[in-house]
C-alpha cells in the first residue's frame, strides 16, 4: 500500500519514527508532519499565515515533507498539492500520551485522521498511553501494520477515521484487542498564575486526563484494562436524538 | 441572567459588539474573547504557550477579558478562574460567516461553544451567514437573546451546544426557524504557492464553503433557503452503529 503518515508531536517525535520504521517494511510511505510540536491543536487549520514546506531527506531518514502548519494543514495540503497519487490510508502517530474520550476534541492526532476522512480516505488514528520520555512505541508500530491490513477487511467506510489506543505494557502483558466507544474522560485542567519578570501575571495551563469508572467497554477503561481500544469515529456532530424531540417546538420573534 | 460571551472573530470584532449589546439590555454580560483573530482553530487549546490575560474597560466598553489564547482557552480560563460564578448560559459569536457541516470541526466559534457544555454550562453558538465588512448583526443579536430564554423551555440538557446559522438577509426576508441536522458541506481549500522575496516558496490556504444541494433539513440548505438553522451537537464522536457491526470481528497479533 501506499502510506501518508502524519502526526501532531513533530517530524522529530520518535512515535512518527516508530511509525515509519513499522510501516516502510511492507509499504510504500511518505511523511507531511508538522515541523514543531502541535499538541492539543484540535482541527485547526492555518488561513491567516503562511505555509512553509521543507523536504525531508537523509538528516531526517524519512521521505516526505515538514510543514509549518497543524496536523490538519498537513495532511490537506499532502493530499492537494504534495502528492501526486491519493494514498490508499492516511496514518496518524504514533502519539505520545492516549487520545480517549472528549480529548478527541482537542487531539491534533485524531483531527489529522479525521481530515483524511472528509477527504475520503481511509485512515487511522494511534496514540502509545504514555509520556514516558523513553516510552517503546515498537508494539503500536505493529499495531498500526496490522489495522492498516484490517480495514478493507472490516467494511469500514473511508469517511470513517478509527481511533486506536494502545496501552503502555509490554508486548506479554497485552490483553488483546477491543471494539471500544468514546468515554467521558476529560482533561481537567488547571491554570497556574505566575508573574513575569516586569511583574505582568501569566498563566499556564496544566492538568490531567481523569481515569475512567466506567464498566462500559469505552476507550479509556479498555486501555486501562490493558486491551488495544479501536473506536470508529462520527464525524456528523447532529445530535440526531435530541434533533427528533426539539423538533415540536414552535419558534418565532 | 448572568451570560458569558466569547467568540473566535477576537475582541475588536463587530459580531461581538452586537451580541453585547444586544444581551446586555435584559442580562447581566461579561466577555472572555481572544486578544486576536482566532478562525478555524477548531477545540485548540493553549499548553505549550503562556496565557495572558487583559481587563477591559471603558475603551472598549465591556467588562471582561481579552486573552492571549484559543476561544476554548477563553471558556476553560473564565469559567475556572477568572469568575467567581458559574454563568447560566455561555454565547459564541456573532460569528462573521456560517458555521456548517463539517466546517463545525474548524470552527472557533462552535469549539467554544462545545467547551461550555463539556463543563455543563449550556450554551450556543451562534454566526451570521455573512462575510460582508458592513454586515449588519443586529437582527442576529436579537435571534441570540430569544434563543437564550428558550434554553430551558426546550429541556435542552447543558452537554448539548445549540448551534444557530441566520442568513444575511433584511428581518423581513427571514422565513422563520428550523431545527436541522448537520449539512455534508465541507471547506473546499486551495493552496496558492507564492515566493518570498528571498525566493522561497510558500502557501496560502485559500477556498470557500461549496453549496449545499440536499433538499433535508441541514444547517447549510435551511440558511441558503431564508431560515434560521439551530442544530443540536453531539459531543460523543462514537460511530455507534458501525461500532455495533465491528464488534463481530476477532483481532489478535
Amino acid at each position: 500500500m501506499r502510506i501518508l503518515i502524519t502526526n501532531d508531536d513533530g517530524v522529530y517525535a520518535p512515535g512518527l519514527a516508530a511509525l515509519y520504521k513499522a510501516m516502510q517494511k511492507e509499504h510504500q510511505v511518505v511523511i507531511a508532519a508538522p515541523q514543531t510540536e502541535q499538541s492539543a491543536v484540535g482541527h485547526a487549520i492555518t488561513l491567516s499565515d503562511p505555509i512553509r514546506v521543507r523536504p525531508l531527506g537523509p538528516p531526517e531518514g524519512y521521505a516526505g515533507w515538514a510543514v509549518s502548519g497543524t496536523p490538519a494543514d498537513c495532511v490537506k495540503l499532502a493530499l492537494s498539492q504534495l502528492l501526486d497519487y491519493t494514498p490508499d490510508i492516511v496514518i496518524s502517530g504514533i502519539n505520545k500520551g492516549s487520545n480517549t474520550g472528549f480529548n478527541l476534541l482537542y487531539s491534533g492526532t485524531v483531527s489529522a485522521a479525521s481530515e483524511a476522512a472528509l477527504q475520503g480516505v481511509p485512515s487511522i488514528a494511534i496514540s502509545l498511553d504514555s509520556h514516558d520520555p523513553k516510552a517503546d512505541f515498537s508494539f503500536a508500530g505493529r499495531v498500526a501494520c496490522l489495522i492498516a491490513a484490517k480495514l478493507a477487511q472490516w467494511n469500514l467506510p473511508p469517511t470513517v477515521p478509527l481511533n486506536v489506543n494502545v496501552p503502555a505494557l509490554p508486548e506479554s502483558e497485552i490483553r488483546g484487542f477491543r471494539f471500544t466507544s468514546q468515554s467521558q474522560t476529560c482533561f481537567k485542567e488547571r491554570f497556574i498564575p505566575r508573574t513575569d519578570p516586569r511583574g505582568n501575571t501569566y498563566y499556564w495551563q496544566a492538568g490531567e486526563t481523569a481515569n475512567d469508572i466506567s464498566t462500559d467497554r469505552t476507550d479509556q477503561s479498555t486501555v486501562q484494562a490493558g486491551y488495544v481500544s479501536l473506536t470508529p469515529v462520527r464525524l456528523d456532530l447532529t445530535h440526531h436524538k435530541l434533533l427528533d424531540s426539539l423538533r415540536k417546538f414552535e419558534l418565532s420573534l
